[in-house]
């Protein structure tokens, strides 16, 4: 069993009403990895960096247990670079600067040995890049997760809506399940989503909690509140991370098991946005994963 | 056992997206006895209304089992009129027009026989009303719930922190939660306003459910996802009426039993929402209410 991980690999320059950080390692494709690094020991990553990329950040991957044989290295160029400040609510944002440097012209390879993964996890990632790794997977995975965003819906929304096709889960916020589907109410939209192609749709609502649907079906997983939010950057892709790292761990696609995924996923959602960055993703461990779901279980737990 | 239930008994006038009425009856202690009459038949009324307010909605209270004799009616005078408009985001709305009217002089006058109440609920309502009834409680109920929001947080914060010093349970909305605690974190918020006088705070995130604190413990209830959210108006009420009632019916005022109560408190709000007005409230069975219990109960279990 394997996770084929998509997705970017950058530098980000982040803003908060907490603090500030200079260039640190961010990326879609980096959290997701870091955060399924604790249930699989076979993450394939594909993605583009420069040369400026630091080796060490490229080692710290490695010692995660994940292949880099699919990260590209571009010779004389420069890695993607964002930045970004938070509003004081930490639900919006401002993006003050994006150079797409190595992400202009990139052309993603999925190497030989990676086709056989049985869990492909595209993250946020320009639609058509999206599709081109779906289109160079010889075998059909047993599950296809997409995650995007709206800045894709704005300028690439027929490329998002053919990758849609191909695809089991879509994972989006509820800004974005509104803008995808023109439907006000959740559950409408989640209603038309679920003709696009995917089987299975995941509403991520920040600190408002996770619902997950499929056709007839939804459940709710709720965030964990926090003393301090310091740094929502990245929470999203943990939570993919999570998910997707449970169910190939555990080898069940069911949704009885996704309702247990995506606990997971909002287990390491709640831990990203403790530090700046992926900071708090890389000093915890096993233990404090199974004490942070015992917190998340107990948050709704009644009995009648 | 008995509840007293004091707060304004209105007329409405509502614009949402979804439609318009005219004056329809409102009010948040209309809307708390007609929520909580599914669960006590012992609910005591302190109002006041205009020579104006129809003897057919009394009589609607008074076919629920809710006692009437502290509402006052006073002659030539004309009824608490709130008009607002709904934003499509359903969260947000604008007021359009408020007549005081009876309001404006309402003097509450717990008749004797109210007296005993082990439950008190007092609804939304000027901070120094509020506290008014409080003062004129002879022997001290088992538990105090108090019900605010911004608008009196703007105009009378110190009467309305006088008034907290009694109570047990506070219920306010997330943003009058940072508000009153000058806290943004709801968890510093929650340990703030815990130190001010309530036991309990509940924290009401509509359409993202709902959290109750004690000093040392939260617990979250969520929100139903609903195709359609006609009407917000009473919802809080209608949570607080369910939540009151249940407590009431079990007389048991433990935080486990306030897990309880707050979900029956979701559902009843859930109900309010799904028509204008009290239409809903008044035209729902015990039957729909454990259904749609088990909905809610369904919407968040898990089994790891």
């Amino acid at each position: 069993m394997s996770i084929l991980v998509v997705g970017t690999v950058a530098f980000d320059a982040i803003e908060t009403p907490f603090g500030k950080t200079d260039k640190i390692i961010g990326g879609a494709a980096t959290y997701i990895c870091l955060s399924s690094s604790f249930f699989s020991n076979k993450i394939n990553l594909v993605s583009v960096v420069g040369e400026d990329f630091p080796k060490t950040a490229i080692q710290l991957l490695k010692n995660k247990k994940v292949n880099t044989k699919g990260l590209q290295i571009k010779k004389g160029e420069k890695t993607f670079f964002w930045s970004g400040k938070y509003h004081n609510n930490m639900n919006n944002r401002d993006t003050i600067e994006t150079q797409l440097n190595v992400l202009e012209t990139f052309e993603p390879i999925v190497p030989a040995e990676f086709q056989e993964a049985e869990f492909l996890m595209l993250g946020n990632l320009m639609p058509s890049v999206q599709k081109k790794v779906l289109d160079q997977i010889t075998k059909r995975p047993k599950l296809i997760v997409l995650d995007t965003m709206n800045f894709w819906m704005d300028l690439f929304m027929e490329d998002l809506k053919r990758a849609l096709k191909d695809v089991d889960v879509l994972t989006i916020n509820d800004e974005e399940a509104r803008q995808l589907s023109e439907e006000y109410s959740l559950v409408k939209a989640a209603k038309k989503i679920l003709t696009m192609g995917p089987k299975y749709l995941i509403i991520k609502k920040g600190e408002h909690g996770a619902l997950l649907f499929n056709k007839s079906e939804v459940f709710f997983v709720p965030a964990l509140p926090l003393e301090e939010v310091f740094d929502p950057t990245g929470a999203g892709d943990s939570f993919a991370g999570g998910f997707i790292g449970y169910l190939e761990q555990t080898n069940d696609i069911s949704f009885e098991n996704m309702k247990r995924a995506i606990y997971f996923g909002s287990v390491m959602a709640s831990f990203c946005v403790e530090k700046f960055g992926t900071e708090k993703l890389t000093n915890i461990t096993q233990k404090d994963i199974d004490k942070r779901l015992q917190e998340f279980i107990k948050l709704v737990k009644i009995e009648y």
